[in-house]
């Protein structure tokens, strides 16, 4: 189970919740493991919903359309209940004796009477698991207003109550399963950096180098989230479409990529250059980089925030670029590209042992490259733990 | 341009509109061109508004985040105007002569005077367009409703309509530059499939195959979308995760994958057997294609949705499933996979030439296969012209 059960049941006193309900892909991860795809196919339309009482936090409730029944059996903890609705038609091979899973859904299907509706099969949920009258703090983020509304209606005597801020400050703290997912996600963006640097060469395209890296996070068993790749100049200036610039020698290489491998996020960043570069830049990189430590130096827990931004801002200029100025240093990942909290001014969370993080000190100079040093870490008691591995340096290939 | 400018034109008079807001990166894109990965990398964080009157439809004023106005030369048309909004850092390196872009972007960032927030810069876009005493017809599922209602404080005498199922409703019909996408994307995932097909041997896993196909995707400068790979029984039962079947002699493999290329979405299923499959499956499956060309032989412009749902399911009992059910045969798709109409029961949106949908009969039967022909088509006046060239039988392969 992904879910620090003890971190929410604090955070629940805290807050005076009851129970959770999750309604994004994240948070229905992260109480049930049910990884419902419906989410990537059909944004707008797909719905999943889990239920996680205080008294309870090991059992979830998992809310779901029919089609899911398999998917349910065969990801979340045995222990785990559910509550199916809608309609979906499948059939049984006559003379055939079902398998354990194929009994399971066909047990789910005709016994657990499904409901017509999402909405009517939330509230069977929170009746079976007794919180007609509780506080209930829903993930707004996957609802509209109009559908908390339509909750309470149906249950007068319950309360619900905004808690996405709530859900992102709890999945903040990772537990080690989840640390070790976002290890395996940073690794195999690390391998597919080295093998698109494998055919880095003057005159190849960032469309051959972005293929290259997308490739083989696919067969690294995980989606490309996010490459951006970017020669020399084109570093400088956001995100480019259509890959077309052409590596020449003395081109700085910007990666900022990002996968998502078992639900959990990459984004990482590095900078090699083809042959010698221009010293202004190495100069610059260096600047970053001494940024980037800086922030490493003060990342403890107990810290805030906007203290880290502050020193990894002031190293920057202390390094030789007294203009330096950024919106941020950094911020979660887990779950999504961006946990919180966030490296920024004005991001005053208290560090605590367990939060991961992107620290990430970028300088985009047009007319030169974009500089941006990159990387994740697990925040320790005596400090970050990287979780990238390869060269932080401004690294020279020359072939 | 991806728009449909004539077809555009006609439903905003039909429903009063004197402009539309995009708030979507789908509707973003098909109006203006800009594909912000922000919208991939941070869903539940990214911003970005195309705004196109009905006066002026060639022209789209974009409203996005200071960071895109790279993108945002190098994307939409040279007539497009933009609005840029929030704080961004860059540099220029001292004693460069920038080029073209990077005058660009410094001239948008300086002189273009961005806004504080997204809600200023909209409120410019619209005062610009002289839109402040019209009626905007807003994609409601970018934003909250919350939103909404700060715009319309800001600009009393406007008047703000959802209008995301008449954005729907006009994406429905492509433009023959939208087809041409559509058909890209499909022949890319065909030649995926091939790809995954050939290393199909017994013993070989789900997991195996789908890291191919994804590969092959990623290799052809697409995104893999989604990858349902299942043998033999595994098939019936909806999304399971981890690709742990392995391949035995008599299987039905089903494919039903998907993958996004330059902004366009493909989802076809295909099905083969390794070795001769039993004879109840191949029943079956006769039975859905039978299904699935009545679909094709009943589509034409004029003719409902609904129709064409009732003449698909017919044909599949007639063909010897009398007892076959399904909640639709088809959908439309471009920059959605599920764009409108349904085919389905309850659609009787009339179909129109230039429509694109996928096409598809499965039938999941536990203890055997998942079965399912789906194709993509674009609806021309004597009928559906067929994007996907492969095989649609259920091929044999004896390795």
């Amino acid at each position: 189970m992904l879910l620090n059960k003890e971190r929410a049941a604090a955070i629940m006193d805290e807050h005076g919740f009851d129970a959770f309900l999750a309604t994004t892909l994240e948070n229905l991860f992260y109480f049930s493991g049910l990884w419902s795809e419906n989410f990537i196919v059909t944004p707008r339309l797909a719905q999943g919903y889990a239920l996680v009482a205080r008294e309870n936090l090991s059992v979830p409730t998992v809310i779901t359309g029919i089609g899911d029944a398999a998917a349910f059996l065969e990801s979340c903890p045995e222990m785990a209940n559910v509550v199916l609705y809608g309609t979906f038609f499948r059939y049984e091979s006559p003379g055939v004796e079902l398998n354990k899973l194929e009994r399971g859904v066909k047990d789910l299907v005709i016994q657990g009477e499904p409901k017509k509706n999402a909405i009517e099969a939330i509230i069977e949920g929170l009746k079976q698991n007794g919180l007609e009258r509780a506080t209930i703090g829903i993930d707004e983020r996957g609802v509209t207003r109009e559908f908390i509304e339509s909750l309470a209606v149906e249950l007068p005597q319950a309360t619900f109550r905004p808690a996405d801020a709530v859900l992102r400050h709890l999945r903040a703290v990772k537990t080690e399963e989840e640390v070790e997912r976002l290890r395996a996600a940073v690794q195999l963006t690390e391998r597919a950096i080295k093998a698109a640097m494998d055919i880095a060469r003057e005159g190849i395209s960032e469309a051959e180098m972005i293929r290259r890296f997308e490739s083989t996070i696919s067969s690294g068993g995980a989606r490309p989230l996010f490459t951006f790749i970017y020669f020399g100049r084109r570093g400088a200036l956001g995100q480019l479409p259509g890959g077309g610039g052409i590596l020449q020698r003395g081109d700085v290489i910007r990666f900022d990529v990002g996968c998502v491998l078992n639900g959990y996020n990459s984004d990482i960043a590095r900078n090699f250059a083809l042959g010698e570069p221009d010293v202004r830049a190495v100069r610059l990189y260096n600047a970053m980089l001494a940024g980037e430590e800086a922030a490493f130096e003060a990342m403890r827990p107990g810290v805030k925030a906007s203290e880290v931004f502050t020193a990894a801002v002031q190293a920057v200029r202390d390094a030789g670029v007294p203009d330096y100025q950024r919106h941020h240093v950094g911020h979660g990942v887990g779950l999504e590209v961006y946990d919180v909290p966030l490296l920024g001014p004005n991001d005053h969370t208290v560090l605590e042992a367990g939060m991961t993080f992107e620290v990430e000190t970028p300088f985009y100079e047009m007319g030169l490259a974009g500089l941006q040093p990159e990387d994740t870490v697990v925040l320790r008691d005596d400090g970050p733990e990287l979780l990238t591995t390869i060269s932080r340096k401004l690294e020279i290939v020359d072939v």
